[in-house]
């Protein structure tokens, strides 16, 4: 990954207007988890592809999800994020619209350049332009249901499938594609990346409430604090008596309550009814699905190894 | 043009979520003057390509054209866009930058459509991706150019190069490379663009104040009313003496004029200094310059007189 943050810093250097290209270099040289590259490198070379060309899609996707975050913190008025100021919030939101729009095109430019044949890049780029409209549905499914007074947990998991799903597995297709593995492994591969997405998005929802806040460098409880829908909370509204669904329901329809307050008294519920355990159920049962298709994958056994691995690192990341 | 129209009908027909979809259905319906697929579609015909199958990039950079006015229309907060609401005035900023993303990635898709070889459609991804970065550095230039207190004309026609020749350029340049012309042929057809879509700027500068309010359908004199550093306004500051040029800057430094008075003041002062005049003498060396590079291309003559039409009817619009 090293090789990546290094192609980062010069990506945008001497490169005008400023304005548009510095908020870029900003967000693109704070290293987050690198999750996304290291998933196309991974399923390049698991698939026997060429690893050293694969460093471009690995920045493509990495410089989709980056434009992602930038134009999802605008929209969620988020201030801090990797414990920085968002570039809406360092810059402006015109500069913060502007800058995400030009990294999207910089990140699908990444896959033109890679070192392959016309009909991979274009597999590629259909890859790369079917996930981003999946993310931007995904977003716009949160973004209802922050008004939407009923929302299913199958309507949760999909959203989530969309929103964070979908770029992980479309990583592991895209490495799948650019190594010209077979269509049986493309497949699967993209398969657990929907699975371990949605789990990695569930263990999220978790740690947002139950984290060491130190090791998570969020605020115990924003999900709560905000509002927001998550998994813990619908669960919890599905097994809540009618006098705990009221006082959840009047927790998260109102701004007006003390932070530390509302955190308290909804985690007390949630832990009534062991929410975090029978999330960690529905994880568990995402992790034996993944290892049931990475059992089916034509790779060899240390190639599954290492996805096995890969699998539990994302979807179980805190005890 | 009726078949993209009808295209245009079906393509977010039923597509959930509504308030991702219904935006773009919202746009792309409105159709406006279709100058982009136009150009697409009289490239690949001149150059004795498949006009058929050139139905989806037009549709590519129509669609490409109306993701840029969603992002802009937030960016300059502009209520109106052809005669209707603008998307986000009728839902909301972040249904506008989340359908403008959508809008993006959709149009890519329709290039990823077309019929024809591999290699061409990369190449017509490629210069998608060029193009779209491209409009996007204009667009941070002229939302610099606000604040920025000094601009140079070189400046100003730098900047409308990339917010709208560079897009007039692409698409014919599209055609050429889908209708697999010679190097030399696209070249000058994008150079071509570029020369009419300066002009196409500098004649919308100029009508902006100087025509038919009814024919052209906007406030006559908007762009004086929000201190736009237009061509003609940077003309008239070139040409003006101390006092003239006092009075300009003191007219565009300010919000608190009654909008009238300040039309008629300002438009005293281009007139006194022939600032029409003298853009229209700018545009007629483009338009010289444009029937130098059509001269040049190796077509018929038949297709030589279409494309002066084109251009005159583009550069030229009111008299």
């Amino acid at each position: 990954m090293e090789k990546i943050e290094k192609y980062f810093q010069t990506l945008t250097e001497s490169k005008e207007p400023n304005n548009l290209y510095n908020p870029i270099g900003y967000i693109l040289t704070q290293s987050g988890k690198q999750i996304r590259p290291r998933l196309v490198m991974l399923a390049t070379e698991i698939f026997g592809g060429d690893v050293d060309s694969s460093i471009h899609p690995a920045a493509a996707f990495e410089m989709l999800h980056n434009f992602t975050l930038i134009h999802d913190d605008i929209m969620d008025n988020a201030p801090l994020r990797r414990g920085k100021a968002t570039v809406y919030k360092k810059w402006n939101s015109n500069i913060a619209i502007l800058s995400g729009d030009a990294l999207a095109n910089m990140a699908l430019q990444q896959l033109l350049i890679t070192e392959t044949s016309p009909d991979v890049i274009l597999k590629m780029v259909d890859i790369f332009a079917k996930t981003s409209l999946r993310v931007c549905e995904g977003q716009q499914y949160d973004l209802d249901f922050e008004t939407q007074e009923e929302v299913s947990i199958d309507e949760y998991l999909y959203m989530i499938r969309l929103k964070t799903a979908e770029m992980l597995a479309g990583c592991l297709e895209t490495g799948a594609v650019l190594a010209q593995t077979s269509e049986k492994n493309s497949t699967l591969i993209y398969n657990l990346g929907i699975n371990v997405g949605i789990a990695f998005q569930l263990e999220d929802d978790i740690l947002d409430l139950y984290s060491d806040v130190t090791t998570f460098g969020k605020v115990r409880g924003g999900d709560i604090v905000s509002n927001k829908k998550t998994f813990l909370y619908l669960k919890a509204l599905q097994l809540a008596n009618s006098k705990q669904k009221e006082e959840l329901k009047m927790y998260f329809s109102s701004n007006d309550f003390e932070a530390q307050e509302k955190i308290e008294h909804v985690s007390a519920i949630f832990n009534a009814l062991h929410v975090k355990e029978e999330t960690e159920k529905v994880i568990a049962r995402y992790f034996e699905d993944s290892k049931l298709i990475i059992s089916q994958l034509e790779i060899s056994d240390e190639a599954k190894n290492r996805l096995k691995s890969l699998a539990s690192e994302l979807m179980i990341r805190v005890k």
